[in-house]
Formats: structure tokens, sequence, C-alpha cells
């Protein structure tokens, strides 16, 4: 059996007594530019290749140091964009040859976790994979490791599993996950059958899934048997089951590799996994969700930036950036900065500047999620420039 | 007799009947970095070298542009600091070289007027000198031309003249000349007694400035015979006065020049004139003023910049630059760009962004006044590259 590397570092009592984790495989879809985020985030500098909390470090790698300790550094697999390969080398050097997948072109998480899966279960049967994203940025390490441990147990018991984060607040930018009832599965306490998906709500039903205490965000994570997460797709999506296969059969031939993926994925169908595997297994009394308690963010615009970059202090304006050179006075919000230009700020309240060098933001936290519309009028005037 | 040169393009009707014109001579102060319009204007880049209408030319070209019709362009003395001359060079070629005046330090307004008035009567016994700002905007020149040939007429019979502008809003950036009774000056049919010269009012008071209809903004216009001039310096400031005469003995003489000032300029007192002549004079009943109805504005900050080039459409967002590459939505105010950069903004009111090489400011239409804090905040804490 290939135990996974458990580093010294792994936290007391936080080592697991089943051995499922031992079969855990981590999965990191690098995907997604995140074009609420631009013009810090565009094609060649996607969100997951920034340091958006000060950290030093990418959120790719801060992705990879959560999940080292659980599966092993040699147990990573990363699913990127062929143009992202050199950046997510040189973030992740300790990324095995064999463990970098590359996209031809963008086909949304069924198909890039997918394929992991069905890579996977070939070279391995039995495995367990955990798909978690590349740009989410997670508090509590030790908790996010003991709820990952727990999901591995459930899914090692069959459920398709997913961590739930406990709302803190009545988020609108989340969608919610209902949990039904408790299951009894060993190594997995908390575990909690999922009633139903739901996609992001108004304020008010927000405040009232918080209230109600039943209700979790949903963080796009997913953890299952590689094989039943491809029962999964090939109930729902059995053409996409069957190019991902085909492909996986091939992806350890190298001769053959470039050519099969040429063919069969540009013609994947693009949907999220959300669809294609978790609201089915919801429905089906098969999907379960382990309760996170940890501090979460997928980080989704700059006023998420701003609230995270400022611990919280409405009042405060952050700034992130190596050589910013900020003046403020009466102002609040969040300066982003990638040049070492003197940014001076009076009187502005909740605003969100992003100094770039080819290209600048002013907005207001409140029309944060108003920027994407920036990026598509640009690709429309002929912008793409700075895309 | 040396006549000026009169453009064929002078206003039909406007030529003045007297000859007082004839000894007419502009000077153009050109000093004042302009401080609140950071960091577009700066040390090496005052706000007279910018262009700030979208005309094309700087205001300091608008400037000569509409004097040389009235005194012709042998008669205009520019009095600017050392480290502009190759600028204005550049900017005004038909400049004689006579007609330089460097200051080796700014000492304000006295000192620089008076010393032109002290140079050119030395040269032309009786002369006749206005003194118009190099940094404000005017809007029918022939209005100006009507109103400064009144202001020489009046000048010719020993007034201190200055031109008041009819108020067109209660603004409180500017000071305020409260008018008194008519006098009767041949050429000059609409010259006042001035009673006092007033400081920027608060909302109230210029309100009530407004509705009385005897009171015209301060534009810093100053037209006097040059003796007239002299003999008001020397009675509020008998030693600035005896400075000034002992620079203009020498002027000619190049041996002599470069040492005097060296020697004299450092010391002489700061003052403006508004201080030395103007207020003195209206106590003493001598200074008059000719009431202009032509558009003035002295683009003292960015608030009146956004003012200035939107027309007056409060919703409108006004954008000056070159390459300006600016894409708005829902957003009013001022973008001033000396870049190519993208420029986007989403949902900002009155907002003012001032984008340049090194430095880039952020900030409201209500908090324009403000920005000189900036620049103080700047010199104290070695930020003195950008200023």
């Amino acid at each position: 059996m290939n135990l996974p590397c458990i580093p010294s570092g792994y936290p007391d009592g936080m080592k697991p007594r089943n051995t499922s984790l031992d079969r855990f495989y981590s999965v990191i879809p690098a995907g997604g530019i995140g074009s609420r985020l631009w013009p810090l985030s565009r094609a060649d500098a996607p969100k997951f290749l920034h340091d958006l909390t000060g950290s030093g470090q990418t959120l790719l790698r801060d992705t990879w140091d959560r999940l080292a300790p659980l599966s092993g550094d040699q147990r990573i697999m990363v699913v990127t964009g062929r143009a992202h390969r050199a950046a997510v080398e040189a973030q992740l050097p300790a990324l095995a040859d064999l463990n970098m997948v590359l996209e031809s072109e963008p086909r949304d998480s069924t198909a890039a976790v997918g394929l992991a899966a069905a890579i996977l279960e070939r070279r391995e049967p039995g495995v367990i994979i955990g798909s978690f994203a590349a740009d989410h940025v997670i508090g509590d390490r030790r908790l996010f490791v003991a709820a990952v441990a727990e999901a591995v147990a459930a899914a090692d018991a069959g459920y398709i599993t997913t961590i739930g984060i406990k709302p803190t607040e009545p988020a609108i930018g989340f969608g919610y996950i209902h949990c039904g009832a408790a299951i009894d599965i060993e190594g997995a306490p908390s575990a909690l059958l999922v009633d139903t998906f739901v996609e992001k709500p108004d304020l008010t039903t927000a405040e009232h899934y918080v209230a109600s205490g039943d209700h979790l965000w949903n963080a796009g994570m997913f953890i299952a048997r590689a094989d039943r997460l491809l029962e999964e797709i090939g109930r729902s999506e059995p053409e996409l089951l069957a190019g991902l296969l085909e492909l996986a059969e091939v992806w350890d031939e190298p001769a053959k590799r470039g050519q099969a993926v040429d063919r069969i994925w540009p013609g994947l169908k693009k949907i999220a996994i959300d669809y294609s595997v978790a609201e089915p297994a919801a429905a089906a009394g098969t999907l379960a969700v382990i309760p996170g308690h940890f501090d979460w963010d997928d980080v989704g615009d700059f006023a998420s930036l701003a609230k995270l970059n400022s611990g919280g202090r409405k009042s405060d304006l952050a700034i992130l950036g190596e050589n910013a050179r900020v003046l403020s006075d009466a102002s609040s919000g969040i300066v982003v900065t990638q040049t070492s230009r003197v940014i001076s700020l009076i009187g502005v309240k909740d605003i969100i500047v992003v100094d770039t060098p080819d290209a600048l933001l002013v907005t207001t936290t409140e029309n944060a999620q108003r920027v994407k519309s920036v990026v598509d009028a640009l690709k429309l005037s002929g912008g793409t420039d700075v895309l």
C-alpha cells in the first residue's frame, strides 16, 4: 500500500484512525480567470496565481500547502490550462509530472474533475479523490484537515461528499446546502445527508437560511471514490463520461494522449459538477456533507477581497501590493497595486482601486459584482489587450 | 510712438478710441505650481504648462493668445521661474528675449509684477501694465478685450484698476470685490470705485453677495500705470520697492543683473499684490473696477476642472487626456490621464481620477480642495520624487 507522507507538522489528534485516507488523492482544478477580479486577474494571470491575502504566496500554493499534509505531495493532481503550465510548475516544484493534467481549453468542472477521477481510477482502483478549488482562501488548517478526514471516511462508505461551510453571515454571493438527517458512518461523526443544493439566494432568504441553522455554504469541495464519481457522471451525462474514459485509457501513453485530447476534449459538454453530480446525488440520497467550521472565502470579487484584507474592519483601507505607496485620508475599501506609483486617496469610502501597469479600475464595494461587465465590454470593444 | 501691432483678427468696433492702449504692456506672471491640481501639476510641470480645457494648447499659450491682440506680441512680458525657461520659450516662440524675466525663486505676486513694472517704467516711462495670471481660463475673448480696454483707460486716469467678474453662482472658492460708486472716466464707461476686497466667503455670505448685485469675483487682474503701481507698493512696502528699483536699474545690463538678482531677490518680502496694492488703494479710494461679463475660472482644483470640462452637466464624466481609454458605467466627475492605460469606472459619482505615470489620485469633487494636504504630506514623508 502506498502510504501517504504525513509530515511532522500534521496536527495532533488529527491523524485519522481509518485507513481510507491512505487511498486519498487531492485534485486541484486550477481554471477560471476570475473576471470579477479584473484587471488583477486576467487570462495570463488568473486569480489562483495571485497572492490575495498578503501571505507572500499564491492562492494555488496556499491550496497545495493545505492539501500536502492530507494526501502527501506525491498524491496531488493539478488540472489546468496549457497556458499556465510553466506558472504552475514554478509555484509547485514538488508536483509530479504525472500529476499535471493540461486542458487544451476550459470545459468546466465536470470534465476537469472527471478526467482526474478517470485517470486516477485506472492507475489505482479504489482511489478516493477530493477536489478543491485552487483559488479559495481558508482559515484554520487544522479544522480543514479534520473536515476532509471525515469527508474521506464518508466517501469510502460510498457517498459523494461535500464540505459545507458554517455561515458567518447571510451572504448572497454563495450557494447554500440544505442539510438533512445525520448519517452513521465510522470516522465521519458529523456527516449529514444533503437535502438540496440551493442557488445564490436574496438577502431575506439568506437571513432565513442562516437563522435556520441547517444551511451551509457550498464551497465547491467534493470528496468521493473515483468510481462513484464516475458512476454519477455517467448517470447524468453518459456521453461526457464516455469521452472521459476514452481519454483516461490512453492518458498514460504519451504517444496517444495528445491526439486523443485534441479529438475528444473540445467536444465535451461544459457543465459544473454541482449540476452533473451533486444535485442528482442529493436527489438520490447519496450526497453527504461534513460541516466545516473553518473560515472560508471564494474571494469572488473585490468587495470580498477588501473584507478579507481589512480583518473585517469596514472603516479601514486594505492595501495589497508588494511595492505599494499609498497615502490615504479619510478613505476605506481596498487598494490593490502591481506598480510602485504613489496612490493617493482622499475622502473616498468603500472604494476599490486596482492599479496595474496597463489598466486601472475604480469602483466601490457595492458595485464589485459589476466588474465582470467591464470585462464583457472590453471584449466587445476591442480592448482585449488588457484582458 | 511704438504702435502695438493690432492683428487683423482684432474684433470689429473694439478698437479703442483713446491712445492709452498704445502704451499698454501685458505682463504674465507664470508662477505657482497649482498644488490642488497634483499630481497633474507639479514643480516641473506647473498648471500653466497644461492644457486643461482640451483646447490643444497650454493655459500659458491661451493667455498669450488673448493678450497679443491687445498689446501686440512684442509687448508681452513673462515673469517665471528659471526652471521653466525652456518650457515657456517652447510655448511662446514670439516672446522677445528682453521680455523674459526669470526669478531665481518664487517671491509672490508683488515682487513678480512689481519687478516687471519697474523694468518697463525704466524702459518706457508712462507705460501702462496689465498683469494677467498664466493659468486662468477665460471664455469670450471679445468681452475680455473690451474690459481690458476700459481698464487701460481707467489706469491712464491714475487708478489702480482691476477687472471683476460678474458672478454666475455663489462660489466660495473665490475672493469678491464690493463695488462702490461709478466713476466718470473717458473710455471707461463702466468703471466703478472699489469699496473693499473680501476674502473667500462662506456659502450664505456668497449667496448674499451674488443676490446683492454689487459684488464681483476677484480674478487677480490688475491694470495700472507702472509708476502708480510702484507708488502704491512703496507706500505699503517701501523696502520691497527699494529692492525692485535697485534690480530694475541694472536689469538691462546683463553683466550686473545676475549678481543683483542673487543678492536682492531672495530677501524680498513675499506678499500678494492684493494686500500690498489693491486693499490699500481701495481704502484710499484709488482702486477702480471694470465688470467683466466673460466666463472666467481660475481652475483652482479638480472640481472646477470637472465643471469646466463637462459643460456644466454634473451627471457627465469629463475626460482629459490625449490617449485616454476610459470605460465608464454609471459614473460622473472627471478623469485626467497622461497615460494610455485602460481606465474603468463603475458606479462612482462625482469622482476625480488623475492618472499619471508615477502617481495616481482618487478623490471626489467634494474633497477637491483637500488635495493640497496630500502634497504637504508627501513633502513631509519623503515623497518628493512625485511632487
